[in-house]
């Protein structure tokens, strides 16, 4: 039975457009219930246009803290006081918490591709890495890979709106983090082919496998993959992705969907949070 | 069991300083469980110098509306569109509501004590009422009492804060009612005996009876009541004020507390939010 909120129950949320289908609100408030913390989370369609007097209202209201997401994660910087360096890093940010009116821009999402990895068995340190997309997925992925350790990234994107973005991650990654890594355009398949040969992780960080490109996958041969690497579709919904299913067919053993990225870049905003570890077994059990 | 917390959960509360410890989310919140309607209601710590801000979120959080109390229920009317009558004449609001970003007062303080009164057998229409204070309850209970078509409204105050305030109410509910209303200082215990000697109904709407006054009484001697008349406190904590103990001792047998008031002003404000009629019954069942 879930604890009677009352006026003593604090408030958090997600602030993005369309927003009203996500999944968060439930695991924020599942997590919440079992661990007994008197808060809710909801979700607010909020846009750029609303965004700084939205982000007033987690002052006002004295919420916990917010989520946000697209289209808010660029445009929500000037108005916060501080950014964490997963947010400086991305120039993005999708965790707000609010400390007394101080608030303090965090990225969980490249931790949640991180720790999801790490709990499967794959740490990331001294591992090659192959990230095809440099978008809102992709970047936080790559950053976060190289601040724990990895050996190598190899970023690919094709050209359009998030290709300037490789050069730009490219250059931070190798600036502030011992990492090394390298961009190329996707349409290089000569490249893209020869860097999945010698890794041992390869993220598909784009949308092409979820709706309406359910159909697709950027890797549609056997010959692109190696039986002992791991391959990761950030998408979850399908459950099984294309690439996931050409990779299965290929021999190799380690495929995953995103949905545990998903879960633990959630995960690591309910720590900031609370100082509380998410019950994710519980979740996952219960929710999906 | 709660229905689950999911991202088209809509969010109301209250907006006042102090609030935690108010009823009204567990009230609001057993009620929107009772007829499965997806909405939480919070308690916000806001005081006049957030009320612009706190106003705002309202907006841009798509709030369905919300409470207001002390000490906004004057300062917020500058900061919405438009003003029902009982706001109007109350120049007080307790309860906003928000038709997509455009924010109308209404003050249900005074209907939560008619509708009351009404439900326990005493409709006010052409009775005789005798109300002491002219604050923040005893002016809307005047007003609605007016409203609601009482013969005549005699208002006793002390001189101090609230004072003026008395002409005040008798002015308005002489010029935009068919009550007839007189104002006197409370210190003229004749005029105040041989008014309540007269009255169907007498209502103390001051704080007396209450913490720190709960030992208190505005009257002390049984010759001020008749057997046949109804003595309204417009506290509830404790449930027996000092009031209500002189008036049975004096064989008053209509004597209440104001809990199926501070219900009944909730009731108003929730039909306004949801259209749907509060289950009060159960909420008192339940709650109280």
């Amino acid at each position: 039975m879930k604890q009677m909120i009352d006026g003593h129950t604090r408030l958090l949320g997600v602030m993005a457009t369309p927003i009203r289908h996500s999944m968060s609100p439930a695991m924020h408030n599942a997590a919440f219930e079992k661990l007994g913390l008197n808060n809710v989370y909801l979700a607010f369609e909020v846009g750029n246009d609303d965004l700084e007097q939205a982000v007033n209202s987690i002052r006002v209201l004295d919420m916990i803290g917010v989520n946000v997401s697209m289209p808010n994660k660029q445009k929500i910087i000037p108005y916060l006081d501080e950014l964490d360096i997963s947010a400086e890093l991305n120039q993005a940010v999708n965790t707000v918490v609010n400390n007394d009116g101080y608030l303090k821009g965090y990225t969980t999402d490249g931790v949640g591709f991180v720790t999801d990895l790490q709990k499967k068995g794959h740490p990331i340190k001294n591992q090659s890495i192959v990230i095809a997309g440099a978008g809102g997925a992709g970047t936080p992925i790559a950053i976060q890979c190289a601040m724990a350790g990895a050996k190598e990234i190899k970023i690919f994107n094709e050209q359009g709106p998030h290709f300037k973005n490789v050069a730009r991650n490219v250059a931070i990654i190798n600036e502030r983090t011992n990492s090394n890594a390298t961009g190329e355009d996707l349409n290089n398949q000569t490249a893209f082919k020869e860097a999945l040969a010698s890794c041992d992780i390869y993220c598909d960080a784009t949308s092409v496998g979820m709706s309406p490109l359910q159909d697709q996958s950027l890797i549609n041969h056997a010959s692109y993959f190696h039986s002992d690497m791991v391959v990761y579709d950030v998408v979850y919904s399908p459950r099984e992705t294309k690439l996931m299913t050409v990779a299965k067919k290929a021999g190799v053993k380690e495929v995953y969907n995103g949905l545990g990225m998903m879960i633990e870049q959630g995960a690591a905003a309910f720590k900031l949070w609370t100082g509380e570890e998410m019950p994710v077994g519980f979740i996952k059990q219960t929710l999906f």
